[in-house]
């Protein structure tokens, strides 16, 4: 993982989510946990809005097998948040998601991390099975190279 | 409680709240605990913004004594919930708010519920205490007679 | 509602349910959201151990109708949670859980709540349908005369 | 990040945290989200019950700077949890915690991860600060040599 503090123009798309008072801890920060709710939350909304997953029907489906994040700067509420994503690598049965966190109008991110999936089965959900087609199509816009 | 399914025009003031993955549960539903969220998140968004809340240095804060909510029909992910907010009681230390949640574009209410904040002093958050005047003066607009 | 505040021995099934960091919100308090949450794990626990719900398979299940939370006194971490829990109403096609929650050793509850669920047909998840036996067979020991 | 599946001897402290029925995602499993949860969870209540960390007063507090998680294989509800927890680095300003989280009565680890906090002053948040001696003295059994 680079150590330079990423800012917007390093992702490849952009979604707003509004930080809950829920999310605030004990310091009034956005808690730590609720970050990795945000890079479910840009992956999920990329995917099902583009046709590539149906929560109840998708015959093949993605389990999340490594997740990290590095966290720069706080955020707290009723900040919005842009979550910027995109995709490191584009396996044969894996994606590696990235993901940038930028509070309000700030440009350097706030926090930046990681998501992979592995594509299985949803009945067996053991073996990795190939991504389907569409999931490809609509991921390579989103691909950058190392 | 009345028990008529509560529309937009109900509610003075709206607010979107996307939906996130994580507020799925296990019938991939929004989980009934998460609407809370969003009530607590349509309140306190409207009282920073309008100056009456500083989460870090106000010296009396409301405390959450009573809530509820009523489903009727479910949401789900991606959804953008709208969270409607009426002011159904301004008493003297404490104030009932109403909210609707509203499902992408529908009009008729998918929940509604209450809150009800008791303001007390931060330290000793014990006795009741007169709402500051701010908030007073900015949820005068959102209140509706009963 | 009944305004007394209930004692543990008001209810008839006991859990314990830690604390969670992330339950805190910016006050320290566990959030108002997250008594909820603690209520619908004492009811799935409940009907999950009594073999009276399967998340996966069972054709029936209940819908959350209403819910709602007197709260008497703040929780916080890392305390340990005891959530009571008595069945209020055994109607034909819904149920209505309270539940109590109780800090620590403490027998006056920090909060009391209620929770309906409805039974519907899991595909059509429409009209409601009569409470699986198994489900009105663990539900009659829990049972309060209102 | 070594890549062998962890168990329970690999860890020097053990919590059992019980899952909660609002854990679960649109699949049925805890979502991924919810195990950072634990990780705060298991290392907070060390913490304050250990007498390092008091929530509100303490004058230097822990601010997570990266936490990751590999994920092994599903949990479910209601699973009862036991996190384990180790340190894998004691530094001058900062703790590396490593938390291996295990399924009921299983020995392999379903998930393992980690969770690194630097020390900063409770008014400022900004310049690392040494570790406070009782947090030294209470780490100090959980170490394992890297």
């Amino acid at each position: 993982m680079e150590k330079r503090r990423g800012t917007r123009a390093d992702y490849r798309h952009l979604l707003a989510i509004p930080t809950r008072w829920a999310d605030l801890d004990a310091y009034a920060h956005v808690n730590n946990v609720v970050y990795y709710a945000y890079f479910d939350t840009v992956v999920g909304d990329y995917l099902v809005r583009h046709g590539a997953l149906s929560i109840a029907t998708s015959p093949v489906i993605g389990l999340v097998v490594e997740t990290g994040c590095r966290f720069f700067a706080p955020i707290t509420f009723p900040d919005i948040v842009t979550a910027g994503l995109r995709v490191g690598r584009l396996g044969n049965t894996s994606v590696r998601y990235e993901i940038g966190i930028f509070r309000n109008d700030e440009d350097a991110a706030s926090a930046e991390g990681h998501f992979v999936h592995v594509y299985v089965d949803r009945g067996t959900q053991k073996v990795p099975t190939p991504l389907p087609p569409i999931l490809r199509e609509i991921l390579t816009p989103l691909a950058v190279s190392a």
